[in-house]
């Protein structure tokens, strides 16, 4: 019987395969695959040493570096679930995520703990550091020789339009079967080599390690977005495909400037929300292959994505689903027609299987036949090309980072004199969008602003403080007293 | 829940992604994967129309031509299970398939029906001509959207050392593992363009038809292999890679002389048997990209394949196992040191399930944890790359084709004046081997060598009649009374 289910451990295959390929090049640094398999295994061994056991569910806490991905491979050859945490996350929002997924351990470094401090004395489980690790004896094990496809590989946590984040399983198949879309797809070329300067914690990173050991190419891994270095790179030729977000593909074609790219620079990956005609059609003009897909935690990266032949031809759209892939639109409960816009249904073997132990989120999210409703609005043309129209309405996406804006609301609500508060992204040339807050004060209260950015401060990544803030008398609502969001925004546009 | 068990429909995906892409190129006609599509689905609505139901198991006896692509896919479409019958069998080989197989419909064209013109009166089911069929009406029913992958797709048969052609199943998992497996190792760049001038009916060519659709590039295809064309093709830049055998290769090298292909030509696959190391050393000085490749129809084409980077200085290998395939050799029951030669055991998602209603053959061919024991002779060196010493014992690989000399001796043997009869392979410049027979006559009779010529003649296809024999008073046989074939090899190589 053929094992469709059984995949090998994609490290180990790799390293006995093309042991020589380089798997990462880091600054001036370059690791080959065997090194990469033999750096996992040992901090695996590690890990072991140190209690962690076949199958625990480890946090991990990291910046993008290469024993971030060293880490992330040992914690497979383990047979580890991963819960990637998102470094700008306040010690709150962090201790949510460790207790709801119920990870036994936290990785991190030294940094990452003193500046989340507060994780020490809030979590009862073992916090290791990297640095710690780098000291600690080995112990053996058997290595997880191959994959079941059902397996949990990751949780990514993502928030919803109310309640507390969710965590998004992805298993060893979701990850797979997303790589192998992708190829088929955007093709394989010798000399391939994958830029990736958005975090290893989210799905846009974390899927292009798993790229790299499958189609046996180098990661070239940044540790933060620098539009300076990534246009030398590509200038050079070195990387023939980049992942990016709109604010990122923006900043560097400003810094581009009248240079031109590298002939082997071959796709620029652009998704992750809202892009503007004017970036794509500046694109173009520049010759830049930009391929725009549309992807998210639940579909462990791209689902539909633009194909080379028709990155000129259809611009705007995000393309056609992937080779095993499926997509629909539906309005009022049944597939839209052609150019009817409606929200975007997915489904196929790289679609999540649920939220993490939220059977309520799952019995809302998925049909009974299977298919995710993304919460996303668009269309799809008459030849099946998908353009999309909005985000979940609420989200706002910045600079790459999804953002819900009920989790900012409960903070500001929790101000003992705020009655009401509503946050909705509005546009920003850097960032694509930024929250802003619009807050009503209680009766015959103060409410300072300064006082409402701490508070968020306090309890919120960075990145989600509101950069704005509106006092009013009342929200706009409509009848069932919703507050009406499309006003408020349609306000500051026109402001 | 991952459905890593179902694939879509692969034709109507590709039809649907990538619309307006050639499918196929023959002489100068081209096909588009819609048209394709819309081909495929109108003869297999000609077929329901004469009474080819769903899943029904058909035999299909047809040279190389678009029409026959396109026939394969109809019966995709269908939910057919195919019998692929090779068109140089005589009638009595053809019979014995398609009885052994339950086939209930055979498909060929008028010209291959007259030349079997035996078929029509021993077999009991409706032979249909594709000539026939186009002008049959259409009748609709529905297109099998998505393949599971445990699901038979084809069945090809292969013989054996002892007693009759088995019939190998081939599912759609099988074929669509090896099509991934491959695009790991070979990759995929837009323009790709695949030349087939191997037979469809053998898994080298049919596979060719797999890879298209899920890569969404074109076959080029020819009617037969004629090295003057293929060469034209390959100096154009048009095909990008080619399957061959070692004959093939050479005699297309003899053509070229001194011209050079394409540098768009990337890939010549090379397998189907021994290659003489002259050979690529030829390919090398003329830098020819061969990859040398190791596969049957038990493994749905390559399991092992030489990469890019190595295919200059491991010259000779066979490369490593593809990503989703593994290789070990066995040696006395137990896994050979690197460089020690025994038998080749295979095993993955590309293998078989086992040889159709041959439960006695699967039994001897599969070990209890799922290996196939392949009978073919290698070595892995220290880095694990393989080296095939000699295909199964017994087998004659001749320009491609696989023959069995227990089959031709059986023949032989029919013969009432003759007492034994051995049949080995030997070489030869322009085919790879050609089939050598050697016989006994019983004690005071006479054999006329024309004679048996034409006994085999009559029960067998063309190549498999032995091109030279010997008459002996005796075989060498060792000490069981086994034939030492062995010794007949060596004898004829001193000779």
């Amino acid at each position: 019987m053929v094992q469709s289910n059984i995949i090998p451990n994609w490290l180990i295959k790799r390293a006995y395969l093309t042991p020589n390929r380089p798997a990462i090049f880091f600054h001036n640094y370059t690791m080959t695959f065997q090194q990469l398999f033999d750096e996992a295994k040992t901090v695996a061994e590690k890990l072991h040493h140190v209690g962690v056991q076949i199958g625990d569910r480890i946090g991990v806490l990291l910046n993008n570096h290469p024993e971030t991905i060293v880490l992330l491979h040992g914690l497979q050859l383990l047979g580890c679930e991963t819960v990637l945490l998102n470094i700008r996350l306040q010690d709150e929002e962090l201790l949510y995520q460790l207790n709801d997924s119920e990870a036994i351990f936290l990785i991190s470094n030294e940094k990452l703990i003193e500046q989340h401090n507060g994780l020490k004395n809030q979590w009862d489980h073992p916090i290791i550091s990297i640095e710690q690790l780098r000291q600690e004896k080995e112990k053996s094990f058997p290595l997880t020789e191959q994959f079941t496809m059902d397996d949990l590989c990751t949780i990514m946590y993502t928030s919803g339009t109310t309640g507390h984040p969710k965590g998004v399983m992805q298993t060893y198949g979701n990850h797979w079967w997303s790589a192998i879309g992708s190829v088929i797809n955007l093709g394989l070329h010798e000399g391939d080599a994958w830029l990736c300067a958005v975090p290893l914690f989210h799905i846009s990173g974390y899927s292009i390690l798993i790229r790299s050991v499958l189609y046996g190419i180098p990661v070239i891994l940044f540790e933060k977005f620098d539009e300076e270095a990534i246009n030398e790179t590509l200038i050079s030729g070195k990387a023939t495909i980049i992942s990016v977000v709109t604010a990122m593909a923006q900043r560097m074609l400003q810094q581009l400037g009248n240079r031109s790219y590298h002939p082997n620079f071959r796709c620029m990956l652009l998704g992750g929300g809202g892009v503007p005609l004017s970036l794509l059609e500046t694109c173009k003009e520049k010759e830049i292959p930009v391929f725009q897909t549309y992807g998210m935690t639940e579909t462990a990266s791209q689902i539909a994505t633009l194909s080379p032949e028709d990155s000129l031809s259809k611009l705007g759209s995000a393309g056609k689903p992937l080779f095993f892939s499926q997509l629909q639109i539906v309005k009022e409960g049944v597939q839209a027609k052609p150019t009817e816009i409606g929200e975007i249904y997915v489904k196929g073997p790289n679609v999540t299987r649920g939220y993490w132990k939220r059977e309520d989120a799952n019995r809302e999210s998925f049909t009974v036949d299977g298919w995710l409703k993304t919460g996303d609005m668009g269309y799809m043309d008459e030849e099946g090309y998908l353009y999309i129209v909005d985000r979940r309405t609420d989200l706002i996406i910045s600079g790459g980072e999804n953002i819900y804006p009920a989790e900012i609301e409960q903070i500001i609500l929790s101000h003992p004199h705020v009655k009401e508060a509503a946050v909705v992204g509005v546009f920003d040339a850097q960032w694509g969008q930024i929250p802003m807050a619009f807050y009503v004060v209680k009766e015959g209260k103060n409410v300072d602003e300064g006082e409402l950015i701490r508070l968020c401060r306090e309890h919120l990544a960075k990145y989600k403080v509101p950069k704005r803030w509106i006092q009013l008398n009342e929200l706009p609502k409509n009848a069932s007293n919703k507050v009406l969001k499309r006003l408020l925004r349609k306000w500051v546009e026109n402001e």
